[in-house]
C-alpha cells in the first residue's frame, strides 16, 4: 500500500500540525522524532530498549548501509527489517548528504555520483536509478531522492544548478521506484534564497511526492536563516502530505520547527550527547561529568519515569561517564531517547488540546538551551 | 558477620567442591565466576542486565577506584555499593597487580609502593595498611592482602623476596583490617617452585584468612606449569576456607581449574572478547565477524535460553560487530556473561550430582578450546 498521511488537527496560533503517517510496515504518529539506527541499531541500545522506550520508528543510512553489508548480503537476507529483526517502519535517506561531504573522494556528474569506500578504498557509484533501487533492496517504507546538496553560502549559480540537478534526479527517483509500499519523498533545495525555495517546492509539488523534506539547511547559514527558510519553505509544501526537516535537532529545534509546520525529525543528539555525558531533561541539559554530581544521589531527573531514573543516581553516571564505561553511555543514551519521545508526545498532545503555542513558548524562554 | 564457608559436596573423582560464601551482602554459590566491573558497571552491561543473567558478584579493581572516584567521593557516598547501586557481593583485588604492571611509573618500598596516576600524573602511595583502610571504605566484601606480583619466571632469589614481602605485608593487612564485614583473603605466591609455594600456603594459613587466592600465575609460566602449580597450590589450602585463582579464564581453565579445588574466579574474557565478536557456546566459540555468519538467520546457539539468543540472528550480529556497533558488543557480552554463568551452574549442578568429572572430560575433550 503507498504511503498516506492523515491530518488530524492543527494548532490555532502556529502551523503545528497532529497527524498520522501510514506505512507498509505500521502507523507513525505525528510530528515524530525517528531515531538514527544507521547500520542496525540505535547506538549503544537493542530493539527491546527502544521499543519500551516508544521509539516509532528509525533512519538507516543510505551511504553506510551501501558499504556494509552492501546490497548483495541485504538482497539475500530480504532486506533491511529483516536482516535487523524490526517490524516497525524504516526511513532511509539517499545518501547524497554524506557522498557530497566527501570532497576529495568523489566525482559527481549528471548521471551520477562515483564515490571512494572507506572500508576497501574501492570506488561505488550510485545513480539516481540505482540509489533507489538500492533504497528498494533495503525495504524502507520511506525513501529520500538522491539530491544534490551544496553549502547555503554558495554562489548563486552554484545552488541554481545543485537545485535543477536535484529536480531532475528527483524525477528520475520518481520513475525508478517500482513498488508502492516503499514510498518516496522529494527534497525541496534552494539553499538561502526564497525565488529558489520557491521553485524547488512548486517542482516538486508538481511532480507528486508521498512527502517532502526540507533540505540544504544547517549547511552554513546562521540560526535566524536557517530558522527563516523552514519556515518559508513549509508554507509552500501541500498540507496534506509529510513535511521532514533532515538532521534536525535539539529540543528546541524540535519546538520551534514543529511551530513552523514540520512532522518529521531526525538526529543523533540524544545517543551522540550521551556520549559526553549530556543529559536533556524539561528543565534543560545536565552535563554529568561536572565534578558537582559526584556525590549526587537524585537521578537525572526526578520527575522522569525512564528506567534509568528510577534505578541510577547522578553520581553513578557521573562515575561511568568520567570513567568512559560504554555503560554509561548507555543509560545516558536511554533517558535522552526516552526524554525526546516524551517531548514528542508532549507536542502531539498540546496540539491536539489548542495549547502547543503557549507550551512552545513556556518551553523556548524558560528552558537552558 | 564475618565471611563464612559451607562445604557442601565434593565429587567422588576430583578435587572439585560445591559450596557456599556467606557474605555481608548475601551468599554466593560456589564455584563462582566474578564478572569484573572496575569502574561500577560490567562493561557494556546495567546492573538490571547482570541480574537477570543471574551475576551473584562483581569485582571492583581497588587501583582504578583509588584514581576514580577516589577515596574521598567514595567515602562520601557511603562505599562502592552505594555509588553503584548493587547491592550483592563485591570483591576487590588490592590494586598490587595493576601496580607492579608499571615497572617505569612506581616505587616500591617494604612499606608500600608509590605509583603514578594516569588520571593526573600526581603520584599516589599506597601501604598494606592505607590499602586496606581503602578496601574498607570502598566497603568490599572480600578485601585482597596487597601482594608483590613478580613474573614466575623471574630467579629464584627474586621470587623468594617477593614472597617474603608478600608475607609480611599479608600480616601487615590483616593488622589493619578494623571491620568484620569486609572480609579478606590471603594471597599465596612462590611462582614455580613448589616448596616456595609450600612455604607461602603454610604462612597464610597460619595466619588465618577469611580464604585464599592463588597468585603469580598467568604471569609468564607455561601452561602446563600454570595447570601444575594451580593444582599443587589447591592441594595445599584448607578445605573449609574457599579458594580463588585470580584473573582466570576461558570456559577451559575455569573446568580444570575446579577439577583442581578452585571455587572462585575472575577474567573480562566474556565482556572483552565481545568486543571482538566472539561468543561461547557449549559447543565452541563462534566468531561473529567472519563472512560466513552475514547471512545467517540462527541465533548464536539455539539452545541458549538468553535474550539475545531468543531475538537476534547471527546476520545481525556480524553487521554490528563488523561495523563496530556498540549494541553488537553489548549483545554478545551479553550471551558471554549468560554463558559463563550458565557453564558454572553446570558445573555446580555435576558436582552434587557427581557427574562433574564426566562432564569436565567431555567438555575439555569435545568443545574447541
Amino acid at each position: 500500500m503507498p504511503l498516506k498521511f492523515d491530518y488530524i488537527a492543527k494548532d490555532p496560533h502556529s502551523e503545528a500540525r497532529r497527524g498520522r503517517v501510514h506505512t507498509a510496515h505500521g502507523t507513525i504518529e505525528t510530528p515524530v522524532f525517528m531515531s538514527v539506527g544507521t547500520f542496525g541499531a540505535v547506538r549503544t541500545l537493542d530493539h527491546t530498549e527502544i521499543e519500551e522506550i516508544g521509539v516509532q520508528i528509525i533512519l538507516g543510512n543510505t551511504y553506510h548501509l551501501y558499504l556494509r553489508p552492501g546490497p548483495e548480503i541485504l538482497k539475500d537476507v530480504g532486506g533491511y527489517h529483516k536482516l535487523i529483526g524490526w517490524n516497525k517502519p524504516i526511513l532511509t535517506d539517499s545518501g547524497g548528504f554524506q557522498i557530497f561531504s566527501l570532497p576529495h573522494q568523489r566525482v559527481i556528474g549528471e548521471k551520477g555520483v562515483t564515490f571512494k569506500s572507506y572500508i576497501d578504498q574501492s570506488y561505488k557509484r550510485l545513480t539516481p536509478e540505482s540509489d533507489i533501487a538500492f533504497q528498494e533492496t533495503i525495504g524502507s517504507d520511506i525513501m529520500m531522492v538522491l539530491d544534490v546538496c551544496v553549502p547555503s553560502t554558495s554562489p548563486y549559480e552554484v545552488c541554481v544548478d545543485a537545485m535543477k540537478r536535484t529536480h531532475r534526479w528527483a524525477k528520475r527517483c520518481k520513475l525508478a521506484k517500482t513498488r508502492d509500499e516503499n514510498s518516496l519523498f522529494g527534497i525541496v533545495q534552494g539553499a538561502i534564497h526564497e525565488n529558489l525555495r520557491k521553485e524547488s517546492a512548486e517542482t516538486l509539488v508538481d511532480l507528486n511526492f508521498d512527502g517532502y523534506a526540507v533540505g540544504g539547511l544547517a549547511v552554513g547559514e546562521t540560526d535566524e536563516e536557517r530558522e527563516h527558510f523552514t519556515n518559508f519553505t513549509a508554507r509552500l509544501l501541500p498540507t496534506q502530505k509529510p513535511r521532514y526537516l533532515m538532521g534536525v535537532g535539539t529540543p528546541h529545534d524540535l519546538v520551534r520547527s514543529v511551530r513552523a509546520g514540520i512532522d518529521m525529525f531526525d538526529c543523533i543528539i540524544p545517543t551522540n550527547h550521551a556520549r559526553q555525558g549530556v543529559a536533556y531533561t524539561f528543565s534543560g541539559k545536565v552535563k554529568m561529568r561536572r565534578v558537582f554530581h559526584a556525590r549526587e544521589q537524585s537521578p537525572i531527573d526526578p520527575s522522569c519515569a525512564c528506567y534509568v531514573c528510577k534505578r541510577f543516581t547522578r553520581a553513578y553516571l557521573h562515575q561511568l561517564t568520567k570513567c568512559e564505561e560504554p555503560t554509561g553511555w548507555k543509560l545516558i543514551a536511554y533517558h535522552n531517547t526516552w526524554f525526546y519521545e516524551r517531548l514528542m508526545e508532549k507536542i502531539r498532545d498540546t496540539i491536539v488540546a489548542g495549547t502547543f503555542s503557549q507550551f512552545a513558548k513556556d518551553f523556548l524562554s524558560h528552558v537552558e538551551e
